[in-house]
């Protein structure tokens, strides 16, 4: 019976998922623009040629990477079907399902949020982003008319702010398994639903003094 | 009397500001690292040695870039000192500057997040954008001692989350005058220290259902 594992000779045999997974982190030290063919064959420690016989190009990689990432997301629009209720409780799902896609797929997310249009392949990715952001907007939109946004913040602006967070998380999330991942995604929803500050009534109790100057709601509690 | 304005012959003349502007232009489309001398010569329009004429090299232009965003974003600490009160509103008092500062150096703030530690004079923007958020991330937990940052949120967390929202403007914002960017600046902190979602019993006013469900501070006004 022939070994089941064979030793590796030499330089490392790579697979189309070990090669994109490679590639993926070239591209996002160096840019994908600012990556060459030659200088994916030299991290790869394989010829051009090699690469070649796993994918037809660059461009290739960069489409199989982001629609890893794009797919992801995609899947956590399809699923609010699901999702009873008023438009502000699928957002939240949206952005809970969003965290979690990031933190699983982190390099091809990362990715996808650097790529410029500098390219075909990356313009096809960056409309197919348009769209998912456009489904976030409508979405912010549809729980404004409901009345559950915050009426001094305007849709638009609100779902960019929104996924502004959430994306910024490429920046600094280091992945540490799923329960990280959860409770980051329950941090990202305190944070963007409720707010950093504590309820002027709860800073009260807890001994501090309420807010005094501007920007604020008018307090939900007068009668106290 | 000689002409005070000199008719521009053939190729524009630049002077150290104009020649930054375009370098730092060219930079955010193209990354610093896959930004090349002949590059910004032939974006120019005049020689290598002409622009050697103004600056010693690229790591120059990108050290003049990332100092006009960061003596902005410190400037704005610096004003801190001046203002009374808790930790929470002197944090309120910061994201307002760091949006102000973002939107009128955008360019500048915008290449200073993109730069990724390639070259020394890209760590040494990196080591200087690491203080800044070291003297945010020292404001948030002073707020939580004060008992004014929600308690089911980690400072450190808060703090990436807070100023990742900031950040993120520089993906959509286009400056519209200092009116728009005060206007900006108010509607992130709204989102940030308040949270998208009205109040439950505003909710209930406006004729809606408080959110039934988990990741909420408990009511403020449970008499009601």
């Amino acid at each position: 019976m022939p070994d089941p594992v064979p030793a590796r000779r030499g330089r490392p045999g790579y697979d189309r998922e070990s090669l994109l997974a490679v590639a993926v982190k070239l591209f996002n030290e160096r840019g994908y623009d600012g990556t060459s063919m030659e200088d994916l064959s030299r991290r790869l420690g394989i010829s051009k040629s090699a690469i070649y016989h796993h994918v037809p190009g660059k461009a290739e990689l960069l489409r199989l990477a982001v629609s890893r990432a794009l797919d992801g997301l995609f899947a956590e629009i399809d699923k609010l079907d699901a999702v009873d209720g008023r438009a502000i409780d699928r957002l939240e799902h949206l952005v809970r399902g969003s965290v979690i896609v990031l933190a699983e797929q982190l390099p091809f997310v990362t990715l996808l949020l650097r790529v410029r249009g500098n390219t075909a392949a990356e313009r096809e990715a960056l409309a197919r982003r348009r769209q998912f952001d456009q489904l976030v907007t409508d979405l912010v939109t549809k729980a404004a008319a409901e009345g559950d946004l915050r009426p001094d913040v305007d849709p638009a602006s609100a779902a960019r702010l929104l996924f502004g967070m959430v994306n910024s998380l490429t920046e600094w999330y280091r992945p540490r398994g799923r329960a990280s991942a959860a409770a980051l995604a329950e941090t990202v929803i305190t944070v963007a639903f409720s707010g950093l500050r504590v309820r002027p009534a709860a800073a009260v109790r807890a001994g501090g003094r309420a807010p005094g100057h501007g920007n604020r709601a008018p307090d939900p509690c007068p009668a106290r």
